[in-house]
């Protein structure tokens, strides 16, 4: 009976259809280790979201990683 | 001033343009009945998820169905 | 296996079990009437929202309504 | 590591591409000032909603628009 | 990057901490090992809802579970 | 018309009304400024999710600000 989303990033990025096969898998299996949660009625839903549409740091995602990538360098 | 997020399958099962304005007119006055709240402020969002993006039962949404009609054939 | 999403405004304003299970079961039957949506996979979540949790028109939800009455009487 | 998720109208009212790095980079900003919440770690999600998929005052946004509108004009 | 939402029944039925915690490393390992994910920047929220406010079946969860349980008996 | 979701730690460290009421003001405003969406319509919902239901890195918030805190000393 839970209700799980996911959100990543879609597009070029997004995960194909046997890793969100796995992912759903996954959660279920999850609920029903750590919480005990019957695996029949456990929903889960995935949102792939454009990258233009993704920020962090202040940053579009795509720019947030160039910097990352960048200040990792050095 | 309520705010509903409906989730339904969406590509070959998505609800029409009809489907949808019937679905936030009566979620709208559902609120108005159950709960006096001002039809004008109420706000309906509608999102189509693919159906390689919905699991239940611990799968995606297609073959959680294609086992569920097995058994109920028995 | 719809998955909706009600938020209204609690506290003081927080609907009575009785009310929630209203909502829960007219959203259910909406869904199945308007979609075909199978009623026993539809699953309904209700958020009750603190009045200064909540913001419309640039206003917290209680100054909104103290002024759109003031305006309403002129 | 604040959360934050915007709606708003997509299709042919979607957001810019830079209009979206704006909202993220002020979003951003608007926490670290109010709330002091460091920007490394704050998240925006950006959602694009169909105008056929987003209700308000009981109508598909577009009726709801051009009915305020006619009234507008008196 | 991803963001996960986590909706389980709350009240006498809230995860404890321990497990809270668990479902947030979980989640986290499961976004590296299926997506490859870093897991610095993956949020995970999880949300306890009162019993009252979740419904499935058209039914109040309680409610929804006391008669599928007395159908298993027969 | 849009719809923002800001979600934030709460208990010890909740925004106060007057937090709220800004983010609600500056939320609403910057919709105006980038978009020109009409400030009447926009809503704003504030979720304070507890400490305990918040991780980052694959841990509770609270552990991974401590480990954090830690590495930046050296």
């Amino acid at each position: 009976m839970p209700y799980v989303n996911i959100k990543v990033t879609g597009g070029k990025e997004a995960p194909t259809a046997a890793q969100k096969a796995e992912l759903i898998k996954r959660t279920t299996q999850m609920l029903f280790d750590v919480l005990g949660k019957k695996p029949s009625t456990t929903v889960v839903v995935i949102d792939e979201v454009d990258l233009d549409n993704w920020g962090m740091g202040g940053e579009v995602i795509s720019v947030y990683r160039a910097k990352a990538a960048a200040e990792a360098k050095g």
